[in-house]
């Protein structure tokens, strides 16, 4: 029996997404053969990758001067391969708003200047900047990059900031689809495809013309954005089962709607925050107009007793609310895939355990 | 219905690994998530992750100073993260034996000398060399690259190269697990998963604590192989679900015992090259002394005549048997996983084809 998953990522995915694949495992369509056993050059593979490309260009509204890749290595992959191929000795501005963030910022420094425009790491990364916050850019500065959605500490813009002539590069990652978001005005956008869609091993990266024209090209072919857009994902095989899933995904995105997502992901965060503010037990992690909607962070202010939570709501069937073993305390996710009786039943529970475990003094 | 899959790669899979990995996507063991929905660093996936590392160090014989990685990237991310790492300036000896050989040549280039001790290419890659052909590798040599099995030409090493005092490195994509083979004199063993392994995605990475000491510090951590072992695979996101049926491979082929597979796919290669000898109608386009077990590559002698025997195979349930767009021809790939069934249908459609369409003059 499947239990509540609020796992942080790899995260819960959507039902209707697992029996496809499951399908799709053993025989894909009518082809005769599972979507992990074929060609990614057969026109069996290539209408999965062209459909998933098509349909992630019409969720985000992304215009022709724009190329969805699927590549490998994770978020993290690009957090060496944007600035070994544009910054080549120049400077680029970060927002350090998380763990993720500062990783960026540290493989960046290996290839140029990097300006921290803004930085919450004395504050524990409670918030992340109000728009403009960072100033103005220095002089030359390649791109602006920032992370939508920090899934450690618990924060999320929204809003996209404004780079002025610099280009726009974001790790979208943890929030990406979770509501209508305009994709044209960035010069590359990442994403993990591990939250909000698929499983892991594959990362999305859209790209525009502007990016592509600034690479550097004496970078292997593999690291080189210009020739992984002219190869279409398929310089070498990529990774063909997780961009099915994505394909899936996208698929139930559509017919869910981003507004609908949108309008759901907005409910269940409130719900859980509505909680947090009104039960003395609970303290949110980060500063309310900062919060999350994707990961909710929040602790009783007592170590043991966080532990208590996460462990005893495992018991009672809701995985996955430990925090992150870098700050502690406890962390819901509530991605795309989250449902409502799943959010019910955490509420529930975390209105049984503050009247149990009492109020904090 | 499931037809006989003759596919070079992404592969045929077992089809009880198939059912476990339908299982495990809904819902793995009795945890309550699917396997492609839990955290990398649950229990539920680290017993996955070991049991994999655990198996493959069975089935490969590797010592203690050897560490298994699950990467991402394919095989050609390993093209020039190893160079990148060891290389540094120095020399190595690269035996060219195929396409992927030549890749991993270009990109070794960027960061050393390469040393090409040996070329078929002028021979559209007919054979691989004998033992020592290469002759004395100069002074300071770092490492020997070779290429074990060459899915394009279908050439295959019968025996381990030599590499005298240089680090031996492997290109293992192709044929690893395909018979029993001591794998403790490797200093790096690479394989994309998605021929005898697994779905694409992962890249099973051996190294050794020699070439971990060689390896240069200074790379972004996703790059450097002392921090992925370090990390144990875990600095980012792995591919889980690829690593789970992975997993579930090692777990069959140790079922089968490597010495079984290893008389299954030479009889099942011996059934394809005989008749490919004793109808004139068919011509084997590698030497015979390095003929591949793993991709027999074979042709008419007429392209027009090739076309029709790859699309004619297929609308009778026979697929994927047209050679690589490089070379053309066509090509039956005999993974571990590959059916006596299927080889056995192959055969008998290779009879009535040759009677059909008579004999090459």
């Amino acid at each position: 029996m499947r239990i509540h998953n609020f796992s942080a990522g790899p995260g819960a995915l959507p039902e209707p997404v697992l029996r496809a694949a499951q399908d799709a495992l053993w025989e894909h369509g009518s082809h005769g053969i599972g979507i992990a056993e074929c060609s990614h050059r057969s026109p069996q593979f290539e209408e999965v990758l062209q459909s998933a490309k098509s349909r992630l260009k019409t969720l985000m509204s992304l215009g022709d001067d724009q190329h969805v890749l699927f590549l490998q290595g994770g978020a993290r992959q690009q957090f060496y391969q944007i600035p070994m191929n544009v910054l080549r000795g120049g400077r680029a501005t970060y927002l350090d708003t998380g763990t993720w963030s500062a990783g960026a910022i540290d493989d960046a420094r290996r290839y140029g200047t990097v300006d921290v425009g803004f930085s919450s790491r004395e504050q524990r990364y409670h918030r992340v900047p109000t728009q403009g916050e960072w100033g103005t850019l220095p002089e030359g500065t390649v791109y602006l990059h920032y992370t939508s959605n920090n899934t450690v500490a618990g924060t999320e813009y929204h809003y996209v900031p404004d780079a002025g002539d610099a280009m726009l590069v974001c790790d979208m990652s943890s929030d990406i689809l979770s509501r209508p978001v305009d994709g044209s005005g960035f010069d590359l956008i990442y994403a993990g495809a591990q939250k909000n869609m698929g499983p892991s091993g594959v990362t999305v990266v859209v790209v525009s013309d502007r990016f592509l024209a600034a690479c550097d090209d004496t970078m292997p072919g593999l690291l080189h954005y210009p020739t992984e857009v002219k190869k279409d994902s398929m310089l070498n095989t990529p990774n063909t089962f997780g961009i099915f899933v994505i394909d899936e995904v996208l698929g139930w995105v559509l017919d869910q709607g981003l507004d609908a997502l949108d309008a759901k992901n907005g409910a269940q965060a409130d719900a859980i925050y509505g909680l947090i503010d009104e039960l003395p037990r609970y303290r949110g992690l980060a500063e309310k107009a900062s919060r999350s909607r994707m990961n909710v962070t929040f602790t009783t202010g007592d170590a043991a007793l966080d532990t208590l939570f996460w462990k005893q709501a495992l018991e009672e069937g809701l995985s996955g609310l430990k925090g992150h073993r870098s700050v502690g305390g406890l962390r819901a996710s509530l991605y795309n895939a989250q449902t409502d009786a799943a959010v019910e039943a955490l509420a529930s529970y975390m209105r049984r355990f503050a009247a149990e475990h009492g109020e904090d003094g």
